[in-house]
C-alpha cells in the first residue's frame, strides 16, 4: 500500500535550529520560510509561538505573508500533567498563534513517562488525547510527533501502540513516528512502520535523526512501507549528528522512486534551496552533500574522467542538472565557456563570435576561483571582472593608497580612522574618515574622497557583509572571503574581495560594490534621457 | 544464512584518497596502515603498487613492517582486453607487490564493457576469468570487486550475474558488490544481495558509496542478508559524496547489530581513530560526525538538558564512552541554570550549594548573548568568564593600549604592523610585530610581548578562525562576532570576541584562547608534579 503521495515538512526553523552554534534572526527564519514554500515544501514548522520575544515577532510578522499552498505550523507539546488542558498556557498559545497546523510532540516510551515527565502510564495517555482533542477543536489541522516511538515500541509495544492510538482518537489528522534518537536501523524502522500503517486509519508521517547515519534511508524505508509524510531538515541541519535530510530525501522520492512529492522542475532549484540556507546560517557548505554540494559531481580519477567525457551515466547515478547542480572535472577542464557567454549576454555584452576571449575569461575565473573568489554570489564582481577582460570596464577613480589606524587606547576606548589617496576627475584627493571599523572607516573615506565627483553614490548604499575564512586551518593568517551586497533601493548586487588581510579583502568587495553602482546609474541615466 | 562475523575492509588509502583535496605522503599512509592494523581492522588496500613512485616506496617500506593479524592488499584491476594475462604489465605488478591479499576489480555493467572497456561482453568474462585465476595461482588471497553490481543488474541481471559467476570460477576467495556510483537504494541492495548470496558458493562483500546518503545504510542492509565483508573508508572519506563509513558502520555492527567484528573494547579508540585520520588528512572534523563526532553526543534545548541529566539514555541512542566519545552540555539562550551547574562541574567548579551565584552567571550570559556572544562553541570564554564570575580567575597580564596600522601603498604592497603595550611579570613590555593581516599582526606581537614570561605558549596554535557579521543590515557598521580555536595538539577549545570593529572582535577572542590555554597547561603542570 505505498502511496505516490508524500507530504514534505521542514523542520529547520525549529528542530534544526538544534544545531550547536546555529541561530536564525527573525528575518532569517522569514527568508527561509518564503524561500521552503516557493520550493514546494507543504509544512514548514517555525517553533514555539511564545517562548521567547524572537518567535512572537515571528509568528505576528508572519502571518502578514501569503505564503500558500504552504502550511506554516506551530510547535509544541502535550499538556503540563498538572494542568487542565484548557488552561494550559502553552496549549493556549499553540491556539493563540493562528497558524495553518499545530504539530505537538507526546511521549511513547514508558522509561520518558516515568522517569522524564514523572507521571503515570495512564496520565500520559489523557494529556495526549486530550491536548490533541482540544487543538483539534480549536485549529484546522492536528499532527501528532510521537517522540522516541521506536525505543518505546522496542521497550513496551503494547503501551507505544495506545499512545498513537490516544493520538487518533483524539483527532489528529497525521501521527508521525519519531526517531528521536537517531539510534534505530532501517531493519527496525521498516518493521515498526509496517504495523503501525497497518493497524491505524490515520496516515502516518516519519521524523528521522540522523546518530547512525541512517536518517535518509529510515525515511525511505518508512515510505516503502506506508509512511506518507517526511519531516526533515534543511542540509540534514539539527541536534547533535542532524535530522534527516530534505535535500537528499527528496531527490531520493522523485528521482530514484518516481515520487513526484513536487513538481520535477521545482527540484532544479534544490541546489540552490539549500546553498540559500547555508548561507543564511552562515555555516560553511559541505562541499561532499550528496546532490546538491559542490563535489558532488565531481571526477578525479583519471579512469573516472575520460569515462564520464564518454558518457556522464558512466560514474554519475543521474544528470546532476536534474538537481541544479553540474558536473565539475577536477583537473583542467574546457567546458563551462557556454555559461561565460549566456552570463555575458545577461549584462548585454555579445563573446558569441569571440571563442578565444571566453575561454580567456573562463580560465581567469578559474584561476580565481582557485585561490578563493566564488562568483556565485557577486554578481557585480563578475561583471566587472568580464568588462575588464573585454576592454569595456570605465574607470571612475584610480585609488593612490590608503592606510588604517585602530587604536585600543588605555581608557578602554577603540578608535578606527581610515585616511585614502586617490585620483578623481583629473585631481588628487586625500580624505580622512572615522569609523565604527577599520572596514567603516575606509567606506566613509571613500565616499568624502569621490562624493563630490560623485553625488549620486548617496543613493547606494551596503546591505550586507559576510566574511568566510576560507583556509580555516591556518588560524589568523589565513585568507578570508568578503561578500558585500550593495543596494540602490531598487535593485541589489554582490561583490567580493579574496585577501589574507581582511581589510584589503574587504576594500576589494567595497570597490567593486561602489564601481558597479556608478555604472549602473550611469546606464540607468542613459537610458532614460 | 546472516553470519556472525564480518570482516573489515579499510579502503582509505586507496579510494578515500580519490576525494578532491585529500592526498597522503607515504608517510601519511605508513601511519595510517599502522593504526588501521592496531585498531582491529582486517584488509587494509595501499592502492596500485606501481601507479607512481610514491606508491612503490609504500610498497616497499610497509613489507618491513609487521601488522599482523591484518592483512595488506594490492589494488588493480582485471588484464588490459588485448594482452595476455601473464604477460599483462599492471597483473605482474599487483603480483610483484608481495602483499598479504590483491583485490581486483572487474566490470559487471553491459554499458561500461562496451562504452568504457570497448570491447565485448564475451571478452569481459574471459578477461575476468583468467585475471582471477593467475592471480589465485600466484598469491595467497583474490577479493573480487565487482564495480557497477548493482547498476549492471538491473541492466542485464543475467549478464551480471555471469562475471560474478566467472570470477568464483577463477577461484575468487571474496566476491564483493559494488554500488560504484552510490545511486542504489537500500530496499534494491538488500533483495539483489540476498539472491547473489544465495546463488554464490564463495562468500559476499558491499562497497558501498555515498552519492544518495544511504552508503551506511546499504552496508548494513547488505550483511543482514548475508554480506560477511564491509569495504568502507575512515570518516567516509571518498570521490564525490564519500565512501561508506566505517566510523559508522562498526559501532553499528557491534552495539546496534551484536556482529562482533573486533574485540567491544577496540571500539573506545574510534574517535581517536577518526580524529587521526582527519588530522593527518589535514580535513577540519565533522563535529557532527554520527558516533565520533564533538556535537555527536551535545545538548542544547533546555528540556533534553535536564532530561539527560536525569538520565543519559533519554536522548542518547548509546553510552557516548563506548565509542570513546563524550556528552557535552551546551550553553545557550535556551539553556537553564542546571546547564551552568553541570557545565561548572565539568572544570571542577561546584556551584550546585550557590544558587544565588549560578543564576547571576545565567543572567549575565543571557545578556552577552543579547549583544551577540555565542558560547556554545566558545567552552574556553565560557570557563573563563565562570572564573572571573567567582572569583577563581587568573590573570596573567595586563593591556595598556595597542595599535594596528595597515597600509595599502602605491605599488599594491599591503603591510600590516600592530604594536602593543603590556603589563606581564611586573614589568611594562613594548612590542610591535608584522602580520599578514591586522589579527596575525596583533598575535604576533602580543607572543613577542608575553612569550619570555610564558614560553609554553610555544605549543599553543589557532587552528580555526570564524567571522560572523550579526546584524548584516547594518553594512559595514555592523557588529561581528569572532570565534577561535586553539589546540595545544591534544585539546582544543574555542574563544568568542563581539564588537562593531572587527579587530577588537578578533582580539578579544585571541586574548581568551591564549588566557585559556595557559590556566590549563598550568593545571596539567601542577597535576603531574
Amino acid at each position: 500500500m505505498v502511496s505516490l503521495d508524500v507530504l514534505l515538512y521542514d523542520t529547520t526553523l525549529r528542530d534544526g535550529a538544534q544545531r550547536e552554534n546555529l541561530s536564525f534572526s527573525v528575518e532569517d527564519k522569514i527568508r527561509i520560510a518564503a524561500k521552503l514554500a516557493e520550493f514546494g515544501i507543504h509544512y514548514i514548522e517555525l517553533g514555539f509561538p511564545h517562548s521567547n520575544p524572537k518567535d512572537t515577532e515571528l509568528f505576528r510578522r508572519i502571518r502578514k505573508l501569503d505564503l500558500k499552498p504552504a502550511r506554516l505550523v506551530a510547535f509544541g507539546s502535550t499538556r503540563y500533567k498538572a494542568n487542565r488542558v484548557e488552561e494550559d498556557p502553552n496549549i493556549r498559545a499553540l491556539i493563540e498563534g493562528g497558524m495553518d497546523a499545530i504539530c505537538i510532540f507526546g511521549k511513547s516510551w514508558d522509561f520518558h513517562v516515568e522517569k522524564v515527565l514523572e507521571t503515570t502510564l495512564e496520565e500520559n495517555l489523557k494529556m495526549i488525547y486530550e491536548s490533541v482533542c482540544y487543538l483539534k477543536e480549536n485549529s484546522p489541522e492536528v499532527i501528532y510527533d510521537a517522540e522516541h516511538f521506536f525505543n518505546a515500541y522496542k521497550s513496551d509495544q503494547e503501551y507505544a501502540l495506545k499512545t498513537i492510538l490516544a493520538a487518533q482518537e483524539g483527532g489528529a489528522d497525521y501521527i508521525v513516528l519519531c526517531d528521536t534518537n537517531g539510534g534505530t536501523l532501517p531493519s527496525e524502522v521498516s518493521r515498526i512502520t509496517r504495523e503501525v500503517v497497518d493497524l491505524l486509519k490515520v496516515p502516518v508521517g516519519i521524523h528521522a535523526h540522523n546518530d547512525i547515519e541512517c536518517a535518509v534511508a529510515n525515511t525511505l524505508v518508512a515510505v516503502e512501507n506506508g509512511a506518507t509524510m517526511v519531516q526533515g531538515t534543511i542540509n540534514g541541519y539539527g541536534e547533535r549528528c542532524g535530522n534527516a535530510n530534505l535535500c537528499s530525501i527528496i531527490p531520493n522520492l522523485v528521482l530514484k522512486k518516481g515520487i513526484l512529492c513536487l513538481p520535477k522542475e521545482n527540484l532544479r532549484r534544490l541546489t540552490d534551496l539549500s546553498h540559500f540556507v547555508s548561507e543564511v546560517a552562515n555555516i560553511v557548505p559541505d562541499f561532499h552533500q550528496p546532490y546538491v554540494g559542490q563535489s558532488a559531481f565531481a571526477h578525479k580519477g583519471g579512469m573516472h574522467v575520460s569515462a564520464v567525457q564518454k558518457d556522464s551515466r558512466a560514474f554519475e547515478h543521474i544528470n546532476p542538472l536534474e538537481v541544479g547542480n553540474h558536473q565539475k572535472i577536477v583537473v583542467s577542464e574546457l567546458s563551462g565557456k557556454g555559461t561565460i557567454v549566456s552570463k555575458a549576454r545577461e549584462f548585454g555584452l555579445d563573446l558569441s563570435k569571440d571563442p578565444l576571449l571566453a575561454a580567456k575569461i573562463l580560465q581567469e575565473i578559474q584561476n580565481l576561483e582557485h585561490i578563493g573568489y566564488h562568483f556565485e554570489a557577486a554578481d557585480g564582481s563578475f561583471e566587472l571582472l568580464v568588462r575588464e577582460l573585454t576592454g569595456t570596464a570605465r574607470h571612475y577613480f584610480t585609488l593612490e593608497s590608503f592606510r588604517v589606524i585602530m587604536e585600543k587606547r588605555e581608557d578602554g576606548d577603540v578608535v578606527t580612522e581610515a585616511t585614502i589617496k586617490i585620483h578623481v576627475g583629473g585631481q588628487r584627493i586625500i580624505a580622512t574618515a572615522e569609523g565604527n571599523g577599520p572596514v567603516n572607516a575606509l567606506d566613509n573615506a571613500l565616499r568624502d574622497a569621490i562624493g563630490q565627483a560623485y553625488p549620486q553614490l548617496s543613493k547606494i548604499r551596503l546591505s550586507d557583509f559576510k566574511v568566510r575564512v576560507i583556509d580555516e586551518k591556518k588560524g589568523t593568517a589565513a585568507v578570508v572571503r568578503v561578500l558585500i551586497d550593495t543596494t540602490d533601493g531598487k535593485d541589489s548586487w554582490g561583490t567580493v574581495g579574496v585577501h589574507e588581510n581582511i581589510i584589503e579583502a574587504s576594500w576589494e568587495a567595497l570597490v567593486d560594490s561602489i564601481i558597479y553602482g556608478l555604472m549602473k546609474m550611469e546606464g540607468e541615466g542613459a537610458a532614460s534621457e
